[in-house]
């Protein structure tokens, strides 16, 4: 793992909270994107290498709506950028990691993604993604 | 704010937690460190420009044991990493940020630190926190 790409929070009212990050982070975001497979609008800030991804539901069963029900609004995932996301993958089977999908899917920003279940990860929603080239 | 300093995530067991993240990330942690006054013990990953700080109460009052309590395991707060700490306590008052404490206090890893109440930032717990030279 490399760095991290980005902090993932969910967020109830996207226009809303974009607004607020943009008065916390001093600075806009820089593009808002809408992933159809996720069920999910977002918005992205860059701060360094890192980027804060703002996640709004687009439609009830959409993995941040049941997250916002059962919790709250706040930090949903964290994003580590790796270089092989294949291998990435094997690595931390062997290591004893749940893989919560194997085959890399497509998510924003143009990233495959592959997440790792929180429970084997101390309660960190985990996302690994390496950037499509 | 110029970039995430560190991401602080409470664990229940410090040892097993580094292990553990040392497995994830593919790294050692670069140090532990005993934080007297917040009542925390915590052990330091570099990851890019950006630290994963894991923290275990050292006491029954220690924010981190009421946490986990409260929730679990998981994502604790964000820092951000400011030239002058002073300066963005009073741009974010203005903004009408909650402040939890004005005046900046010692953290880990030679930095002042302030909180913002979770409240007024979409559930996340933010952290500014400013190297001490």
């Amino acid at each position: 793992m490399r760095k991290i790409e980005h902090i993932g929070i969910a967020v109830a009212d996207l226009e809303k909270s974009s607004a607020l990050f943009a008065r916390l982070l001093g600075k806009e975001h820089f593009k808002t994107e809408l992933v159809e497979g996720e069920g999910v609008e977002t918005s992205f800030f860059q701060l360094g290498e890192t980027k804060v991804e703002l996640l709004q539901a687009t439609r009830e069963d959409s993995p941040i709506a049941k997250y916002i029900d059962r919790k709250s609004e706040g930090v949903h995932h964290i994003a580590f950028d790796v270089e092989d996301i294949q291998a990435e993958v094997e690595r931390l089977k062997a290591e004893g990691f749940e893989i919560l999908n194997e085959t890399p899917k497509l998510g924003a920003d143009n990233k495959l993604v592959v997440f790792l279940h929180p429970r084997s990860t101390n309660g960190v929603l985990v996302e690994l993604c390496q950037e499509i080239s």
